[in-house]
């Protein structure tokens, strides 16, 4: 069975799909200078577009890594979190904190089920 | 193909299941007043919980991922995950150090198959 | 559907099929005294070997997670990728810097698709 991999770059892509799985990479935000909040909105926005590009959507998702590099932030993302997430359709998710990218303030993985 | 998901909360459910597939959330202790032994050991049983709920057992894990408040206690953590994994079928497992809510010791998340 | 365990030892295994999928254990260098280069490269080598024995082979990884004792030593990290990965299969990829074992520079964790 193939595998499709959506915008490879460098050193991996932003998505593989197999069967019926999506694996999202890493994704962080491109604007550093954001808080928090304002980076985990870009972060969302990010997987979004991928999640469409791979043909499906946040309704699909299996399950979510959240990786903070200040778990005392972690309110601040769940702000984001729970103005994007589809109260309907929760994922699992699981949320620590690492040491990111410098700038770099949260870094998300999802899978997700196909449409 | 739909996807079952156990237990929603506020901001994700403790299990998506997705076909012959169950991810579980990142899953802690309620009490924070055990030690890195105990609180490992209400995780696993939280665990056992919610892989019934979603129709399979630790037998089936595919995956484990432990994040450890203080590395250095991977050995207690090792024995409450020794004295409960099912031996005859083990899973992989990656045990790492990560910050985690202040109170806690132990976030584990599994993926397992169906029964 | 039965889940195929290799390399099963005293806490985990180093991988689980099931279907289509493999998951492996994180995985670490033995080697400790090598610098992060020499530390990822060994563990690229582990990777490759326990891959063949679940039927497989890196240009079939869906998911790479990377932890890191050292998140500033990513670009060494990345180096040993960059000669090993599959670049017209590039995987998804996640790294981040984690608290680790003892002289443990680096652990790598992949999920892959049966060939």
């Amino acid at each position: 069975m193939d595998i499709q991999r959506i915008n490879p770059r460098e050193w991996n892509c932003s998505a593989t799909v197999f069967g019926d799985l999506v694996f999202l990479s890493g994704t962080v935000a491109d604007n550093k200078s954001l808080p928090m909040k304002g980076q985990t909105e870009e972060v969302l926005r990010k997987i979004d577009a991928v999640l469409a590009k791979a043909g499906t959507n946040k309704s699909r998702i299996l399950s979510a890594t959240v990786y903070m590099a200040d778990a005392a932030l972690k309110d601040e993302m769940n702000q984001a979190w729970m103005a994007w997430v589809d109260r309907s359709n929760l994922p699992t998710r699981t949320a620590v904190g690492a040491a990111l990218t410098p700038g770099t303030l949260v870094e998300i993985t999802v899978c997700a089920a196909k449409s």
